[in-house]
């Protein structure tokens, strides 16, 4: 196993930090991996905001699904999928013109538009945490800033072909801090030849065996499918989830500019 | 640098590959990385097909923007947003009865879930492509598989909850292959402190002084933001992936199950 494997093998998500902040050598490595990851055209539909300051970092941990720990990261990255850019760009550049010349239609970004440039966001956030990782700092993805889309608009300042689809605290491992490792689903249930498989019962017996076994009486459900609806799928964060991703792609319609 | 380091910044986009199979013990090795990526909720919240089938690459070298050497590749690996077995499960946990007990809405995935699920499948085929490049095995994203929704789906017996999100080509560097590194932007223009920054005029100039540059007459446009808007954001292939992006949203909109 070479080292670049073992890196990827031994991550597991940090809530906890060092009492130490990220050494600007290292967070300027972390970006720069970022950079380098591929991206759709060589556009780099995306931006990062590094976050330092400390009343921001409260306000996350409160707008995203109320977890303490982000505000004691020493610094927290912010992947934006950004078109706003390059239609910024495109507007300095007289593009308007150059469509009624050439008679074709120019429109604002759409949702297609968007998917591209939360891949190339992701793609680059996944650099960033490996970068991390290979220097002692560990992170954890923090879904949760998908959700209150107004609010994370008015604090960063977010114009509105924009759109925050991962967020990143960071900060040095504790020197006592044991990793535990979340057991995967077996790999003949994520992983297929040539064509999709749907899973039956006796796939879903199996492959679920080593989950949950919780008092399920306890939280009044039946079975670990249950318990998990309640508690991701169907649950207020996930509510509000859905609320704010519609109210963001409302800006992703092709309005013709 | 650490040997991680240096493997993302090594890494270019491969479209030519060594006349070898790919291992298999590297697959494994890839496969795994990729299983071992973060994901929301310990849920896996994705799916990945192996294809290895000489018709199937032809056929995704013709839908996904006529791009020959997608054929060529020994073996191409899709990355799918998942949702469909997690719904599928509940099925089989009977959470339609739990949710009318505690009076709570059953309803299927909406675009939220589907950004989620897409989020954890990109992390994971990012790992997979830096696991491939430390065994050196190239890789290069097709965004072009967000197009011809309808044919993917039926490629690859697609259920109407997974969304095929990347699909990465893959195959060891050939020997005598020279890595040309696609300079990125200067990072001022794309890290940001805090807030996001709106570029201006001056940014701009700066920004783009060592793209483009080519015969803009000849092409019948008058600078490089018009030929980018030209040849990739109002092109056919984008317009193709805006109505195939569409179309698959329909499936995301949270029926009432």
């Amino acid at each position: 196993m070479n080292h670049v494997i073992k890196t990827l093998e031994k991550r597991v998500s940090l809530r906890r930090y060092k009492d130490l902040d990220i050494r600007e050598e290292d967070l300027e490595t972390i970006l720069k991996s970022a950079m380098k990851a591929p991206t759709a055209g060589n556009m780099q539909l995306y931006s990062i905001i590094v976050i330092k300051d400390e009343e921001t970092k409260k306000k996350l941990s409160r707008t995203c699904d109320n977890q303490d720990f982000i505000a004691k990261a020493p610094i927290i990255l912010l992947f934006l999928a950004d078109m706003q850019r390059w239609f910024d760009y495109y507007d300095y550049c007289n593009v308007k013109k150059m469509c009624e010349e050439k008679d074709i239609v120019y429109n604002g970004p759409e949702e297609a538009d968007l998917f591209l440039a939360c891949s190339d966001a992701l793609i680059a956030a996944q650099n960033a945490v490996i970068a991390a990782e290979s220097l002692e700092i560990g992170s954890c993805y923090i879904g949760d800033i998908m959700e209150n889309y107004e609010i994370h608009r008015e604090i960063f300042g977010l114009p509105k072909w924009t759109f925050p689809i991962a967020l990143l605290p960071m900060g040095y491992y504790p020197e006592d801090f044991e990793r535990v490792h979340r057991e995967r689903f077996g790999i003949r249930y994520i992983v297929f030849d040539e064509k999709y498989k749907r899973l039956k019962k006796e796939d879903f017996e199996e492959m679920f065996k080593n989950r949950g076994h919780m008092d399920y009486d306890k939280l009044n459900v039946e079975n670990f499918g249950q318990f998990m609806y309640f508690q991701k799928t169907g649950a207020d964060f996930s509510i509000e989830m859905a609320r704010s991703v519609k109210k963001a792609l409302e800006n992703w319609k092709g309005e013709i500019l």
